[in-house]
């Protein structure tokens, strides 16, 4: 299942940057390989200063060893070795009027360490998927919030009609700002510990996951097309850089991939790529009553059924 | 002793508010008040877009009532009251010439909780000082470095020969972007827990405590006049920006502090103003070779003697 989901990752990473070049029609991804001295590395790619894209990151990274003091105590497990493979992606565009957007699939096996990396019957103690893809608007559109979960429920309903109902509230649940009390964006899809049980074995999480995975482009490239020639002012320039400080603030204060990135040795500037190009803190910044600043705050502190 | 520093809070807010003023020459600070829906409160002055000083804050607080639960863990005891007030101040002037400046000067109590509040016996079971200043400048002036130590020294000097070398040391320890493998800044004076000792009584705490306090505007001040009129290109402000985003990081990874406020139902603004005005994450950003900007980033992966 790993070397299968890697090499899904790794095909994945191709067509996003492709459609993403595509669209902004001028800038390109550069590459860097990396090596984590303890196992694995990864293929980061970032674009910046596009047409379109101001800055973002698709990357995927491929990392196994022991796993470390501090995921040990997080996954409430002993001394035991891991394999964790994924993509994680975000894209900070330019103009205001385009939402960002996040979206990571991954896969992850922990072994008992009794039996040697590479031997044929090594032991899996537990494996499991996870991922999702979540959109965080500036200014609300609610045609494109609509799209971009319809297309995620799409993807959801070819496996179960329970997934995207709980999926959604996961994620409306996990991109919660609790210090800010206001959700990160509009949501999406959240899972985790997707595990083999009676109704759904690892083959049929992998179909799931890569169909999530395949519908991302779908869900997210025709938001980009309807609003990156919008006009906009230097005023709704500036909302956007605010917003994303709360941006920043959930990234580093709350998000377990950022977290599991910095304690298992990850490359920082991989990790950090998700972090915005220019961004503002205002103090006790409130925009004017009735405008369009104020409606998003007012969508953000309580999540929306957009279907 | 509570009263007795709280005063004195009181009062130093109100000079280095003058002093800064005084040296910014146009913007003021404005004031909020604000109560903590648990006890206490505070008295936040915040001042922004000024001729020299782009955002800053120095704020005041006192705060009471049940130790919230994730503090009981932090601090391993049980259920107790506590008492906590202090001053916290983060300065980011404009120019990139000029350094930003931290301080904090604050004081806790703890008591058993079988004693009512407001009891005139009421026992307390642990008290203890904390605080510090530090400066994170964005081009390096050895000048400066060495005239912000030299007034910490002076000031820890008239109370003990150990206290500069201890506190600079743990200062330095403190201040560690542990992700990035470098120092916030170039330091100046940590110290916490504080507590009553066979060579130092609570009352010579205070006294060492507001002797650093008393000594923070003669370490600042002068750097801001030497710096605030020189020439910076955009390139020096695009440095600054990228040091700035540095600067979140650390405050919202790894401050302790913020994790106080953030963990006691502090109030969010007056938390977070610590936070820059215009901040820049470029990815995986190197500055030139033999630059002004390598240098600083050298004298940040080694923290130096500067006495």
């Amino acid at each position: 299942m790993k070397n299968k989901f890697y090499q899904y990752i790794q095909i994945l990473q191709d067509q996003i940057c492709k459609g993403l070049e595509d669209i902004d029609g001028q800038a390109k991804f550069r590459q860097d390989l990396w090596e984590r001295p303890e196992g694995g590395g990864g293929r980061t790619r970032v674009i910046e200063n596009g047409a379109v894209i101001e800055k973002g990151g698709v990357n995927i990274s491929a990392v196994h060893g022991a796993l470390p003091k501090a995921m040990q105590t997080y996954f409430n497990v002993g001394e035991v070795d891991f394999f964790a493979c994924g993509l994680s992606l975000v894209i900070h565009p330019k103009n205001p009027m385009v939402p960002t957007v996040h979206a990571n699939w991954r896969y992850f096996e922990m072994y008992d360490p009794s039996t040697p990396p590479g031997a044929s019957d090594r032991k899996v103690i537990n494996s499991w998927f996870g991922g999702g893809q979540d959109l965080t608007p500036y200014y609300l559109f609610e045609e494109d919030a609509k799209h971009f979960h319809e297309t995620c429920k799409t993807a959801c309903d070819k496996h179960s009609p329970e997934f995207y109902p709980k999926f959604k509230k996961q994620c409306d649940e996990y991109f919660w700002n609790a210090h800010r009390d206001e959700a990160r964006g509009i949501g999406g899809l959240f899972f985790d510990h997707c595990q083999a049980t009676e109704d759904m074995t690892m083959d049929n999480w992998y179909d799931f996951v890569t169909e999530v995975g395949n519908s991302f482009l779908t869900a997210y490239l025709p938001i980009v097309e309807r609003r990156k020639d919008l006009p906009y002012t230097e005023a709704n320039r500036i909302w956007q850089e605010i917003r994303r400080g709360r941006y920043v603030e959930f990234n580093l204060v709350h998000d377990k991939g950022t977290l599991f990135g910095l304690k298992t040795n990850g490359r920082i500037e991989s990790i950090l790529m998700s972090l915005p190009p220019h961004v503002q803190w205002v103090y006790d910044h409130h925009p004017e009553a009735g405008s369009q600043e104020e409606k998003l705050l007012n969508i953000l502190a309580n999540p929306v059924e957009w279907i």
